[in-house]
């Protein structure tokens, strides 16, 4: 079964403050392209964030991924630098960018990148809110 | 992080009657391929309909579309159309053509993709129960 | 263990049309109260029910009842009866009582009521949507 | 069927940050026992909200309560005073009270029981996360 | 707010084998009391747990239980106890009980009663799967 | 309608006990790669199991395949096998092959492909649990 390609995904979650804000613009503005987002308190989510690895499995494990030491690796490397934060206050990566859906996606992405094997793909969709989620690369 | 796609999805929902039957085929036919669907009353389903819209987030907003005007786009298009509706007797769509998921599934995309910007692409989904949904384009 | 009451619970599901209607009322004033779900070619859901059945399990299996046979039950008193119907045109139950959440909860209690030991307790709930649901006896 | 009580229930939702928080322990003391929920910058949540209202279906209607009409409450009431806030900085109800979710449950049911007919009985149950719920009256 | 009872609940999850046998019965009798679930070589399920603890919540940390103590509590009491385990052959509890989920329901409250305060109520609910569910005490 | 390709997914699940466990390894070695899951009296899950066949829809009947002769079909082929069983013991499949959620994703899709139309696709899901996942092909 050596060259067939699976694909393992790990689920995982954590609760964060963010703002919606564009420093370019007046307040105005962003009052009126973000609504309620642009809230300068902040407001939160729980956010779930699911984490596709894709490869050939290992002929002597079976696995494509051990998905404990992915679980791992995504809370040493995501979870532990988001959790229980306010994006925009408490991180360096969105000092200067949006926190939107997106950007934290793709933040997620290069934050996971270097740490899966080179001949792995990789993939992640953030759950916003249960009607509202976002996937990287598309 | 300008030329990197994403996808954003859009979870709604809406409640229909309908019926299977092909008008061509007669009764006992009808009765034979589409079994308890084929009921002359009519059954109805909580639909479950998830828009995928994929492109580039846009460098100040952060949005590859902003969630509330796609949703927006949805209620007005789509929901407004449908809930609450027997889709066989009350709709213009499904006068002609049976309203299995698969045919919904197409007609929402019809309906949908003159109003989503053409550099992006645009997938449906729809859930008829928990255990069957479909997706277009496959 | 033998005096300790446990309550065990069975999910199934059923899809029917509905509409909602006071007979005794004008078309307006039906129109008025019931809004979309009074629409006179009727609408849809995918009914969730979930039944309890409450007692002390029995010492030689350790089951308050067993699953297979509620499951088996729910399926011919209720199921086979209302599943892939319209509760308006094709039940006698519904005739002349309207079909709301609350009375279909009500007629799923006394439909299986005198098939459950008389020394058990019944509850039902029953989902509409997964946003709307009801619950008899309260 | 007029004098059988019934439950019916209505899910929202609503997105806030908050932080936990007692004024009148030192910060370390803060630490020790609110642990990441204390972080000074605020972290948030999808609140999930079920509102029950228990009573007699009135026997024209069919309906306990009309669930469109409840949902517009808890909207007026609840989702519009804290959806998107900051709960400790933009309400008034959590000046002074720490926003744990046994107390965001009391307030919500101290909210809305002047609104809900005297005849019928009330319960709030709050999701902070998929795995840590609530319920008040108990 | 402090004479005002609160119900908190925690999620958690453990997987596990087990077989349904009565060794009073010949092994005819088992099969056709237990079918499926008396294959000799054992199945399995996740097995999703709700712990309800209900009590008034403190004055100044406004909990009624801090729910991530009562995590790990669990952890300790129950899920290393059973979490990847075959509940017939591994356990010092279902060696003479049968594993059924009434029985592992009891079982589990009987390890949590007395580490949770004498002054609070305690209810557990055990999913077996989706679609089969118990709760004790009832 | 007739060159456009759609989704169809069936949705199904079976419960197993299993093992992972490389015979070539050595007892510590099996115990340190694969941690709790070597359990030698093996543990078990609710295997969640989405079922994907891509196509174009038939003219007549509107369904890329009939999701009720589908839902036969993985009964016929995949449930019957391996519902209630335990995976290295009862089963021709797993003798030699280690149960990974990989390899019985590949499995499952080896079993069911000779019954797709060839011009048809297939796609399978596995959910071990709710947050470990696979998917055969890629």
């Amino acid at each position: 079964m050596n060259t067939r390609k699976v694909a393992v995904y790990r689920h995982e979650h954590f609760n964060a403050a963010h703002r919606l804000h564009q420093p370019e613009w007046s307040e105005d503005k962003n009052r009126e392209i973000f609504g309620k987002c642009n809230n300068p308190s902040y407001h939160g989510h729980n956010y779930e964030l699911i984490v596709k690895v894709t490869g050939v499995p290992d002929s002597l494990t079976g696995y494509v991924m051990d998905l404990k030491l992915l679980s791992d690796l995504i809370k040493e490397t995501v979870l532990d630098r988001f959790d229980h934060k306010n994006l925009n206050l408490d991180t360096q990566e969105f000092k200067d960018l949006n926190p939107t859906a997106e950007n934290i996606c793709i933040v997620i992405y290069d934050l996971l990148r270097p740490h899966i094997p080179a001949d792995k793909e990789l993939q992640i969709r953030l759950y916003e809110t249960p009607r509202n989620f976002v996937e990287y690369p598309a």
